[in-house]
């Protein structure tokens, strides 16, 4: 195979010093620790960060105090407003046709059920689309139940489709009449560690309670249903609005020695569920950046040209809070047009295998994005096909016409931890850490010394 | 390799029709599910059968009413009293240097916490040995943390050397000042599900509340003191002794056609741990027994020589209870005579790899032990060295002599489940259960049908 030759002007290639230093960064990177040490200092020492909660403040804190050891140039936060939501006594049971105790856990911005709770015979509906298809106002006195289950694979693409029931259910049911929504956990796992997640609402309470069910108690209940029993439950569900809180963007600079203001963005969301510790969702992303730029920093023989900016992303699980407010300040000040390209990790800690880019990138750039999934060949790493917003908290800055990569990761077990009490760190495996540092190496500093325009 | 001759006369061969029979019954056992049906039925339609109750009246309602619904010819139940005791809140927190919840459980017969909690650091102990060697008294107002984690194996070989902490470790922290003893849970899995399980008291309260981490938790712990924190925590642990009350063993009987009276025992234990809906511990030896001597009689052309006893032992979990009465009301009557040979299916749902033989197994029977893992070998079972009692509840009857098999389960993935709110129906084979049921007809058979004496 030739090098690619250039015939079109406009295209500016990648020097063959900023490949050798790229692949000296990979060749080093992999077998380094720091992106696992990181994870390991948040996930132990801080624990889960829920927003409102002692949790989250501690983890800000911890973000600007790592940040600093770590050598950033600039570490700052900014506020970003909000309304918070907490989850307190959680408890269902059913009544009939035996005693038992069932593992469940409230969905995001879940209102409350009547306090000791309602007891009510479910409705059973295999799916969202079954429960529209009931007759409005038909459940009333009951709690719909729906019970697909999320299909598991690489890419996560069961997520989405499954994930309908556990976004608008709570509204489907309130218009069906029920007192209730009862869902199967939106995850892929066999334990009795109920999957939490957020809702489609932005402030305030649900429609109706809103409840996920660990997947064997589901089982349990679509077991019975199948006997002939019509299960009656308890459930008693104690939630609370916390009105207007502020969280924070954490940022930590690279700054860059020829464009400092031109900004490569990496990061991940410092926010997590409550009910773990918010290991693989997503201490790995902030771990991954946050060792990234360190990395370059500490191991290039020279300083980017451009400016690499980790962002911690504030309140991502209530709905990309703290990336709605980044990116509308940047297009209000106009400094959105300083952002030449960007990434956030969060599909937790598994190896990359993909490089994925945005239909915006500049066909005069596609050379560049190869150029770094060639160097990421060595790591497992191979460029796909298809668009990409570069990620959750990338989304509004997609939407701005910020260009975004992919950094595609195995997320074949990610479904069984996401948004469980058992997202924690135990479940990491730091050779995986080593690959994404490396990954995510590669990617940084080429995108932050290639001096063209992704544009 | 030619048969074995019989040069002593009071060897008695296996008959060829017996043999034929077993073959004949293993071959159709292998591919029916109806172990596998029992198990579903009691886990879903019961759930969890804790001592005191309304699951463990329930199950044994559903035992006699399954019993005779697969036509026994006797059914009947025997009252057993012993001492409950049922848990209620827990909760622990660590206080600092961060809050985070944490998992735990309280053990069996576990003393309350005053009300509210109570707040001490931890004090970190690898091992009970080392737990040991602190002075007494030098824990006061600390929490002793026994942190080891169980070893792994296919024959459940690394539980004894663990469990020294959950059984006595409430003694051992009292004797030291301890407020109260935390231990990692005894088991090998990786979730956020604490290992429940007796201690060594019969009556009453352990010295000091005491309580299972979930091994993340316990990890928690560790990496937070690796760190050089001492976590203060919090733990709330309200628990009740319920005083007398009645358990009943269950039996079931197929009886004999020319030696009613003396009786082949098998069996697995009705009660359960209140956590999970007990599918492993034991709802699994449950349905397989029952299921062996119910398929016995519907499909062998003959009803066996002996009587074959289905027993379903209650309270296994605190201390052998319904098993000890049962064999000291047949030490008393003298019908402990009448019991030829035994054995309980308490390790799980995997398939069964290996017989051993008691060591009271006379020299004159051995020949019929190897004809039936001669038997047993197309499912893959082999013949193995060793003692056995028969099972935790055949511990008593062969104390007294009778002499006992241990279908040695494949325990890989049993300490995962074992005493955890994850010990549910979904974690069961049915492949497995058909394995069982093939392997345990096999042994009730020849056992029931060969005329000569084990004993």
């Amino acid at each position: 195979m030739t090098a690619p030759t250039f015939a079109n002007e406009s295209i500016v290639p990648v020097s063959k010093e900023t490949k050798d230093i790229a692949i000296s960064l990979r060749d080093k990177a992999i077998n380094d620790d720091s992106a696992y040490e990181i994870l390991k200092s948040l996930t132990t020492e801080v624990g889960a960060r829920h927003p409102g909660t002692p949790g989250e403040k501690a983890g800000i804190e911890w973000a600007v105090s790592k940040l600093k050891a770590l050598g950033f140039d600039k570490v700052y936060t900014e506020d970003v407003e909000m309304n918070g939501w907490i989850r307190g006594l959680e408890t269902a049971e059913i009544l009939l046709p035996s005693y038992q105790k069932m593992v469940i856990t409230a969905l995001g911005r879940s209102k409350s059920t009547p306090e000791g709770g309602l007891e009510a015979e479910i409705v059973h509906f295999k799916s969202y689309a079954d429960l529209e298809k009931a007759a409005d106002g038909s459940l009333k006195g009951k709690i719909a139940f729906i019970s697909n289950r999320m299909q598991g694979f690489k890419d996560g693409s069961g997520y989405g489709p499954a994930n309908i029931a556990r976004s608008k259910g709570h509204e489907l049911a309130a218009q069906k009449g029920a007192e209730a929504l009862l869902i199967r956990s939106i995850g892929t796992d066999d334990h009795r560690n109920p999957h939490t997640g957020a809702t489609n609402v932005a402030m305030g309470y649900t429609a109706v309670p809103a409840v996920a069910l660990s997947n064997p108690d589901a089982d349990q209940l679509v077991r019975l249903m199948d006997y002939g029993h019509i299960p009656k439950i308890r459930l008693n569900i104690q939630t609370k609005d916390l009105g207007p809180i502020v969280t924070k963007n954490v940022f930590g600079e690279i700054t860059g020695r020829e464009l400092p203001n031109e900004v490569v963005v990496i990061g991940g969301h410092l926010d997590s569920w409550d009910l773990g510790t918010g290991a693989v969702d997503d201490g790995a992303g902030v771990a991954i950046a946050m060792a990234t730029a360190a990395f370059i920093k500490d191991n290039a023989i020279i300083r980017p040209r451009r400016t690499i900016r980790v962002i911690l992303w504030g309140a991502e699980e209530l709905g990309l809070i703290g990336a709605r407010a980044y990116a509308k300040a940047r297009q209000d000040d106009g400094s959105i047009a300083n952002h030449v390209i960007g990434s956030e990790s969060d599909f937790g800690a598994g190896p990359v295998y993909g490089l994925q880019s945005s239909s915006n990138v500049s066909p005069n750039a596609i050379h560049v994005i190869d150029t770094m999934a060639g160097l990421m060949g060595k790591l497992g790493v191979s460029r796909r096909s298809g668009n990409t917003t570069g990620g959750p908290d990338m989304i509004p800055l997609s939407a701005l016409g910020v260009p975004a990569l992919n950094l595609m990761q195995d997320g074949t077990d990610y479904f069984d931890l996401h948004h469980t009490p058992d997202d924690t760190f135990d479940k990491v495996n730091p050779e995986h850490m080593r690959q994404n540092l490396a990954v995510w190496t590669v990617f940084a500093f080429i995108a932050a010394e290639w001096p063209g325009s992704f544009k």
